[in-house]
């Protein structure tokens, strides 16, 4: 598989973003020299996963983004993440836009921003298909198809991979596989393992889907898993100020405030969303499991104390596992999606840990 | 409906306890005098609602039990407690029976145990059946039934009520409502009014029912609710102990050990509730909401730290406005579900609160 990767065709658009763009309200100028690449890397042959499953092909949808010759730094977001980090023509197309972009913590006018579809999910690298079984996908296996996409794009070492959930979650595990192709690691929000009590709520989740496919409803169904996802990515805190208001009466029954917000952005969610993907991704979280003590690579860990999802005991332990690793706690009613979101406390750990080994 | 309550036929069952009964596997003794009572309190008439619904008459199945002319205590539990405290047959039929009985932290050879189905519940009293609309119930309303009960019963007043969880708020509201008629409170896990984090947990539970309902397969949707409550009860400290180990392959996917003891837990629960029920109940959870500040009735408030449900802020919040209140904060790995399993550290609570006023 390796000896073909060079020659494979390779699918790339160059364009150049406009020179000046919109950063918290303010006018950011952006290096004249980026460039934003995307392509579709395809990998012939049978190619065997983590978990034992095979699929016949693979394709890789990716995007790079920055100054032809700086240094490339890999983003990887959630389960919902793509390739489209930042620089995007609507900025809430970019998943990231509030931490990756001109002048932001991952400042693109410094680093080349690199990203990919995860395997799995709903973008254009290789997914499931409608009822088609799709084998189980483990975060050893996004960190294959990334060193797979540097041979591609003939970067030989990644400056650093910044993670977030899902993302921090590959990120561990490409460290572990892959020494000698990153600098170091940023992780916000990942554990070497997912906790159990995070594992009910997405075992939930994915019953809740597969119930919903099997009645015929899938959308449906997938829009409840989502509203109850969403509501372990905020805190309490958040909850208790945005959603205090009493219920209103809707026909025949109340309504909260905090369900309707839940299921606004569960419909959105599965408006864009494949359900088969999102039952092979979460159960891909829930899968994960690498050696902290076997990750050589220096690691920049952040906490959030707030996360319901990948408690603060848990980030600890782990940081007290890997061989090279600084821990920063922070607080942020954002919670799990702190990574998201605290553009300001994350512009300092960025620095540190970008700039030399933390 | 008040001036009719004295005469009304009251059915009462009489039987006398076994002298002797196991706990904490030491042989107890038990009072010679307990009675084991319990009854059906028909109302006639049209009966008004606190969010403006009506039920054409009312039924309320109560037990007592306990030494003849002991002191009554009020024991409310959650939304799946019923009348059967303790001293069933089974010990497992009692909801309560680690906390009360003979020698427990709510003695029944020192109190008479009231405890009645709650409204809108799976038990004996009134409850929605099948697709037909059933008013939302308040917390207040299960207060009024249980001012009609003692009524009925000729008590004056109770000694007591200890409530956990939609008990404690039931509590709440009684307190509230009829200051006279109650010499203390014993809350654990319940607040003035619900968290919006726990709205939202319980109307994602709310519409998976709704869903598989209208899928014409209701008893999975309250399977899976269920299953989603049970995560939501313990801390994750808990789960973290309890399910360490690796998912299992279970013909082509894998399973997990918490999603297991969830969907079996989840699938007891469905046998034995009626998704209507469940509905009526988490809604009058999310409806409720007294004003601490008009509860004149000395009250103990058991907060524990580790519930995900009712969290430490808010039960701080509310003990800050009643008028007469005492905080106990309590740590516990069973989180909401301490009240049913911490007898150890509630018997000191309970010793206390029960005995002056605290």
């Amino acid at each position: 598989m390796n000896a073909s990767l060079e020659s494979l065709p390779v699918t790339t658009r160059h364009s150049v973003s406009s020179a000046v763009v919109p950063a918290n309200n303010t006018l950011v100028a952006l290096a004249t020299d980026i460039t934003i690449r995307e392509g579709i890397l395809e990998i012939a042959g049978e190619q065997s996963l983590y978990h034992g499953g095979t699929l016949p092909t693979l394709r890789v949808a990716w995007r790079l983004v920055g100054p032809t010759s700086a240094p490339v730094v890999c983003a990887l977001g959630g389960i919902s993440a793509h390739r489209r980090v930042c620089l995007t023509e609507d900025p809430r197309q970019g998943w990231w836009s509030e931490i990756a972009g001109p002048d932001r913590p991952l400042d693109v006018n410094q680093f080349r921003i690199l990203s990919f579809d995860y395997l799995g999910g709903s973008g254009d690298t290789t997914g499931p298909q409608g009822a088609e079984a799709f084998p189980s996908i483990s975060s050893y296996d996004q960190a294959d198809l990334l060193a797979r996409l540097l041979d591609h794009l003939g970067v030989t070492a990644l400056h650093a991979i910044a993670g977030g959930s899902y993302g921090g979650m590959v990120a561990l595990a490409f460290g572990e596989r892959y020494p000698e192709r990153v600098g170091r690691l940023l992780i916000i929000g990942a554990s070497d393992r997912a906790h159990p009590m995070s594992t009910a709520w997405r075992s939930v989740q994915r019953q809740i889907v597969r119930f919903a496919v099997d009645c015929g409803r899938a959308k449906e169904g997938l829009q409840l898993a989502r509203s109850l996802a969403m509501s372990t990515y905020r805190s309490s805190e958040e909850f208790s100020a945005r959603f205090n208001g009493p219920p209103v009466l809707d026909g025949d029954r109340f309504v909260f405030p905090v369900e309707s917000y839940l299921f606004s952005r569960g419909g959105d969610y599965a408006s864009r969303y494949r359900p088969e993907s999102f039952l092979c991704l979460s159960e891909s979280i829930d899968l994960h499991r690498v050696d902290a003590g076997r990750i050589f690579v220096p690691t920049s860990v952040v906490a959030v104390r707030e996360d319901q999802l990948v408690p603060l005991a848990d980030m600890r332990a782990m940081v007290a596992r890997l061989p090279v690793a600084r821990l920063h706690e922070i607080s942020s009613i954002y919670g799990h999606d702190a990574f998201l979101k605290e553009s300001e406390q994350l512009r300092r750990i960025f620095a540190v840990a970008l700039e030399g080994v933390s």
